[in-house]
């Protein structure tokens, strides 16, 4: 059967597989300090048009935002985050778990809104009582969103300059940046990220790693971030695993190469449905796409291929997900197309 | 040059990286719900003798010893351990970050007595003033220990008979679980641990794998483990890198061979350095081996492989630590003979 | 100047002081084994007509919410509030910081309705994601509430019989508990309470006590408690200071009363501002008042008493909050009156 | 029957009760905030000569250590401390429950020793591992210890140099400040304090106070240390109670006086004690004094006295405890010698 259940569902882009095999009888340090974990972050500060930023890897999206939230914030300190921001619902309080409330904003498609976080934080410090209250140490937001939109590049830049007024780091989730920077519509490039954020992740899992996640601090990381990796338990005796994937990812553009392709799928399924009267939830132009399906429509998704039951309009509809990876192939998609 | 500076120098085994490549393009599920995730369980249960035991595949030792220490404690007790324990000294502080003292027993070749402990939690409920201080809530043992002993199969039926007379989970952390298991005087098996232990893991980072490590609880899981290792961070979507490496090591008995080798290799390396005069700081039977040098001796190892410095003897001579394993061929343990 | 700030502006009641007085010197073992705290415990039990409760004595509120949902919940859980819930929001993050999300549910007049409960842990379990997620693990209410509001007995009995089908401890926060029971229409003693909920505690500081709170478990208190205080850092040496006060208010009838009279005084007040035209925000028969002031009251207001300013309303005029106390005088309710 | 078990079995002295009757029904802000407070503030400063220095006032001693260190370390940090220091043995848990590890160095006499730290951290950096271990972050001391020793003004300094050598803040824990400076061998000013410490708290509860310690941070504050008190539930609504007590204290050298007839009492008891042959564990010259008693003499002194086990020696005989406060009577001490 088809899947677009989700963007992780194959294993590793080919390059990733070769080149771990190559490298395999390398005798190299551990935990970070090998010649590709080394390699990559350099390529990494070269894509960020960023000399002076730290990149760490490490294997998880969860383990990574609870690490970079904890060295950003104080303790007495919460991250603001759109209410389906998945720090906010779907890390089974990772976050909480480290000390950290997580301060929810209305999501907008998915997206903080600016005016609303500035008009949050100058509530804040207008209510007297804010010594008494949990105060706003960082912003999170998600690069794509959890809903596959994106941040224009003047969205982020509003956002950032809100931020750095109430010197407030701003932090991006980018499980999925690739295909945030590969949308048909994007405007913004890695260096961008970088100049506008204090701490983001690129994320390797859903954009063809086995694993891994890459974390740039563009000015500097927190001190001793190392240390704090450890204490997560985020950091990985072999960091080659990491340091290799990383490596070939940011060789020959090879990573946002492999989001294209994940967009281009998302695309062309979007226009296959489409062109059979299919409406979406919300408009998307990333990997991943939100149709609604009437009951008939569901039972032939059903038959057809697995995805993502997302919600259950009031009218008895369904918004499902269907997600394009790197893997994705054409005519998996049409297939799938032809079966609706 | 050479190395046996650790056991986690290489990359994977063959066996495993041939298995990645094969299982590649299917479409799995994530989270550990893969068929390989599954399968391997399967086998670690078959290998355990232990039908009704719950496993779980988590990416690294650090948080495994913290995910399985918070869910087996409440929040008011700590976990004795030896001092010079994994969990003790080397994990940056991971179990009091997430709110448990490390309670810590003098070390015996790196092991817990069980007279001490047992000694230490009568003391400890004698003290009138107990209800003042962090209770003895878990015991933590490695096996092979930091120092590359083993417990042999009498005293850890002691121990855990200790554990059980005061009602205090016993987990055992395998990290080299498998050079344990495989050493030459090795009187104990999987099904021996499963029964003795509340719940220990069974290294793969050491052992052969590019990462993860198998939780094994022989009595069940606590509740809604799989929620805690969520919460810590240490749940890879892409479970499947974990699920094949097991399912592999599983398989014919993989496990277990790779660590023999490791601890022929380093018995080969013991007899060669006796040969040429080599005293040793501990008796081991693993696959790390302590070699106590002069400095003329230290110069010597320099040139000829890397290594860890282990400890400076008030005498001057330094105690070196020297590792060997799933992919250290004889040729090079040889060479190193010769060179010193 | 009048000052209806809160209800904490004053002291101790005169019972207090004297017991205090006449004990001073008894010498008294400490952390709350002194006969002052096994007799206030006593008088409680009888009270809440629960012969096997547990009863302890801690210094403050926010300790209290944190020591005792910590106790009741695993560390994968999180606390069901409203969104106006003093954990929610006025407690500086204390739940997070010991590690559990608090899962927000709308306020109807500062309380949880039944039905959106019950609905929300339907909703969470019926999700296929919920493993994911933070679980809830108990309810926090409290009573009254932050709004001046109170539960029904009926209320309290739906909200109880929702959390027991849920297996959900039901936790109350009785700060202000004295005036919920004294309230013109209230309908509930602390042997429905103690019937009702798994835990809840007697606020001390807010009615007539220099500081304190009584924390009940109607069905024994979970293991060890004692030292979960401790380790909250809400254990006082000196228990006696606790044990001396709660010992006073629950002979005859003393909690009750001193709660009747800052009813009355707030009622009282209400009348009077009525009578003015005085409009209020919300219908409270506790010892909290909400009237919304234009302009030109608000500046009456100012020069008259000292208040809490509360919220300013969108048409320009200002919600303020005037609370009355066990030590409220008459004659400055009227004068206040008169004043506006 | 006499009891010398604790320096906390009564009340508090005359001067605080009359003054919180007296100051009673004054309406006044919380949470520290009323003019008591403020002045208790302004009198502390001063008596440390200290006019930058931050006053806050908590209720008790575990919650001031916890909450002070969280706030002068990083998650990754954790505090050394002697093996014998309150907060490595008899608070729970409540330094490892904030995430913080304890670090252990032998006890010289209840003290730390300047060398051993200094050889300690020196240790701790040379080893090329220290990355993946706690950091020390601040160095915790108790005076007077909890073998009722002081640290001379000599020995303070050289411990305060080596703190300041290696940037690691200096926390002084003065449960029993009043007794080390006002011991018969005492060469220390509260001034002297301020100056070698970076924060240090003068401990009220077993100083005549009926609860509450004053935590000074001679250098300013760290940030939001208000919401970080009330984040740990350190924060007394009714501020006042702390605020009176510590005004009285502060005024004509009430704190210092009280802690003298303490110390005087310990002297009569110790030479008494002397004269009829009793040995004694530790020299003390402070408030508490350990005899070591054969099985005679601690039959003898259960009949005449409540006193403190404090340890068993190998030749079978006891110590013993015997604390003195500020309210102990000259006849009790000689009653008590006369029994023995």
């Amino acid at each position: 059967m088809l899947s677009f259940e989700n963007d992780y569902i194959e294993g590793a882009c080919e390059e990733i597989l070769r080149r771990l095999l190559e490298t395999n009888y390398e005798q190299l340090p551990g935990y970070g300090q090998d010649r590709y974990s080394l390699s990559a972050a350099e390529k990494i500060r070269g894509a960020c048009a960023c000399p002076v930023a730290d990149v760490f890897l490490l294997s998880g999206g969860t383990q990574t935002n609870a690490a970079v939230l904890a060295a950003l914030m104080s303790p007495y300190e919460g991250v603001i985050a759109a209410e389906t921001g998945h720090v906010s619902t779907h890390e089974a309080g990772a976050i909480e778990y480290t000390g950290h409330k997580v301060l929810t904003l209305p999501q907008r498609e998915g997206k903080l809104d600016a005016d609303e976080l500035n008009n949050y934080v100058n509530r804040f410090y207008a209510d007297p009582g804010y010594p008494h209250m949990v105060q706003p140490g960082a912003v999170y937001i998600s690069q794509a969103t959890e809903y596959g939109t994106v941040y224009s590049l003047r969205e982020l830049e509003v956002l950032s300059a809100v931020c750095r007024r109430h010197a407030l780091p701003l932090y991006l989730d980018g499980a999925r940046l690739g295909c945030a920077l590969a949308a048909r519509d994007a405007d913004m490039t890695f260096a961008d990220v970088a100049r506008l954020c204090d701490a983001f992740y690129i994320g390797g899992t859903k954009n063809g790693a086995l694993c891994g996640e890459a974390v740039v601090f563009p000015n500097g990381a927190p001190a001793h971030f190392f240390t704090t990796v450890k204490q997560h338990g985020a950091l990985l005796a072999k960091g080659r695993l990491l340091g290799v994937q990383f490596d070939v990812l940011f060789t020959d553009d090879l990573y946002l190469r492999l989001a294209s392709h994940a967009v281009d799928m998302a695309e062309r399924m979007e226009r296959g449905l489409r062109a059979k009267g299919c409406e979406f939830y919300v408009d998307t132009t990333t990997n991943q796409k939100f149709p609604v399906l009437d009951a008939e429509g569901l039972s032939r998704l059903e038959k057809a291929a697995a995805y993502t039951l997302w919600e259950r309009l009031p009218d008895g509809r369904s918004v499902v997900r269907l997600a394009a990876s790197w893997a994705t192939r054409p005519e998996d998609v049409d297939l799938l197309i032809e079966l609706m």
